[in-house]
């Protein structure tokens, strides 16, 4: 029986840095004491009172069918907070609740994009990007940026793309290498995408995790908010990864379409999540400053640590969960480099190239167990790329 | 700024019969006294046992991400239910969670179909199928069924379709009919999607809601498994319409491409949804019971109460949470009738054309409303259409 050609591409050419990250978790699952520094899941669970306000809402008959764009009350709360925090006057039209982050990437790519449409992401990028932008039928065209301009990309970067492309997707901060784009890239990006009359898919759920500097959203600059659709997130700010709540945020006529699109693909997403993402975000930013404090604390660590190394050095980040680092010197790749880290130290880290060749020879480590055995396992690593290098 | 054609078109030509549900719940906002028996939501809550088991889940520390296809255990207990109520042989690996039946929609023909195929759906049908296959890129392509045959297809039916077709969808028991299908019927289906070699899309999500006779699933025909794609559900069995959470069984090879697809449009469905989802189904029949009988009892009195009409006459459905009327004798369309029925009695029902144009002149009953109120409606509405009539 023939299957689409579209389910099959979903998995591309990638590179696939993925083998060390289950390595380590069949040597956990065998009993081995492995430290995972991979994937991007904080280390304290969601609030109880998070939980408490979910509970309270199902068990008083929030039960039954939400509304698909999301509940009133939600996406009044979401625009109030995307217009304090970015200066754009945002109404609840201007927004629709997403089944988390992903299922945000994933609509707005159906919805900006038809079936071989070019796409472009850039370089090195989150690992569902390519696939996403192929489930959505479109064909995935990586920007690489480079590590030596410190991953930010350049009008260089930009105009080596394709033309005709129907859709740019960014993310600042970024996921892997923790770079905040700089005024001056997102205004020289805004200039490409409205010069080649190009939707801006712009990847915003580390916007509380800024450690340096201040997070600016492309749909403030002028002219932006027409052409940019902003990706945001319950799962990063507040510690709720597994509720799957996010949204996008987008011109009305783009968010019409969109509730469409989610009646047929999701239905909307539990009211009770709603309800708890609500108090969430009414709870002000006490909770949310104690999900992320934790990161800039482990950052400023992890600087320290790593200030002397002399065989990796850390790529200039200024948000988000993670620290990427540079190990070239020790003229390995990062997956060889992951890899010989794990068998000889029992860490795990995400090679570079799971995330994009422009990331090759590098690894990413997740800032997500606590203070103590974070500082050890970076010295650990650091004298073992010392090792690796002398 | 052009968006794509696809977003745009997955609202299609069909008939919207949605009107009166709308001014219903209008006129409900502005206080007035409507009885609504449209939209498919049980009159009980989800139960607080199950909610609790949620909650404990969380409380657990279950809230970061889950397992994307679903957790072991869920996919679990769903084959063993799937092979204990059809007959087949059903092994984890032919399970993927999924966020409610509709993404089991979706994803399902995001599987078997691509772009600019056509994909068959049998008419009357549950109002998101053509805009689910639109929204997945395919020809939304709808086969005709005919009151007089009791809204069962016939191997004409089928054999009008345009050949080349990818899949066909069927829905037995069936939204909006309440007709169950045959076994002569599911033959007859199963003999024509193997002749013409096409995936069989079965969305079986009333399986637990059989008043008469017993439901048959075509995936346990000779053959039918390898091509049949089954969608299932927790909203009707369990009354957790809002919890979204759903499955589809289908070939291994073809989980495998939906869990890739999963991982992208959705990340998964959350790990403490699942838990209350695997209590509920460890918690055996008589949950499942007292949510369904309820809608048997009303059916009977139902059948009592219409019984002497002459200006009405039920479809001879045997499952589902509705009653389909035939108001052909009032010379009215059934948007008309509802829409006079509205403003004369304060009774919302679902217009037949909502459904589709077979559907045309009749209208559906949700069996949603305690009894008394029940019987007392269908009273109110069989005299209106001997008014009508007379």
């Amino acid at each position: 029986m023939r299957i689409s050609k579209r389910i099959e591409n979903i998995l591309g050419g990638e590179a696939d840095g993925w083998g060390v990250f289950y390595k380590a978790r069949a040597m956990k699952a065998a009993g081995e004491d492995v430290l995972e520094l991979t994937i991007g899941e904080h280390d304290r669970k969601t609030d109880p009172a998070i939980l408490r306000a979910m509970h309270e809402s199902a068990l008083s008959g929030n039960t039954g069918y939400a509304e698909v764009p999301g509940s009133a009350a939600l996406r009044k709360a979401i625009a109030r907070r995307v217009t304090a925090r970015t200066g754009v006057q945002t109404e609840s039209d201007n927004v629709i609740v997403t089944t988390g982050g992903q299922a945000g990437l994933f609509a707005s790519h159906m919805a900006v994009c038809d079936t071989g449409d070019v796409a472009l992401y850039l370089d090195p990028y989150y690992t569902t990007y390519p696939g996403t932008i192929r489930a959505a039928g479109a064909n995935a065209t990586p920007v690489p940026t480079r590590a030596e301009n410190g991953f930010q990309p350049t009008k260089d970067d930009l105009e080596s793309a394709p033309t005709g492309a129907r859709s740019l997707l960014i993310n600042s901060p970024n996921n892997p290498t923790g770079v905040v784009y700089a005024p001056d890239t997102l205004a020289m990006i805004a200039d490409f995408v409205t010069t080649r009359d190009m939707w801006l898919i712009s990847d915003e759920v580390y916007d509380t995790q800024i450690w340096q500097g201040q997070h600016l959203s492309p749909r403030a600059l002028p002219g932006m908010a027409a052409r940019t659709l902003v990706i945001g997130s319950m799962s990063k700010s507040h510690a709720m990864t597994g509720s799957r709540i996010g949204w996008i945020i987008a011109p009305r006529d783009i968010v019409t379409h969109l509730i469409n699109l989610s009646t047929c693909t999701t239905y909307g997403v539990p009211g009770f999540i709603q309800d708890a993402a609500l108090f969430a975000l009414n709870a002000g930013d006490t909770l949310e400053r104690d999900v992320s404090e934790v990161f800039a604390r482990r950052r400023r660590l992890g600087q320290k640590i790593l200030a002397g190394a002399n065989a990796l050095s850390l790529v200039p980040s200024s948000g988000a969960m993670y620290l990427m680092l540079d190990i070239r010197a020790t003229g390995l790749s990062g997956e060889d480099f992951a890899y010989r880290l794990l068998e000889a130290e029992r860490i795990a880290v995400m090679p570079g190239e799971s995330f994009g060749h422009a990331a090759a020879g590098h690894v990413r480590v997740a800032m997500t167990v606590e203070d103590r055995r974070f500082a050890d396992a970076l010295k650990r690593l650091a004298d073992f790329a010392a090792g690796l290098a002398g």
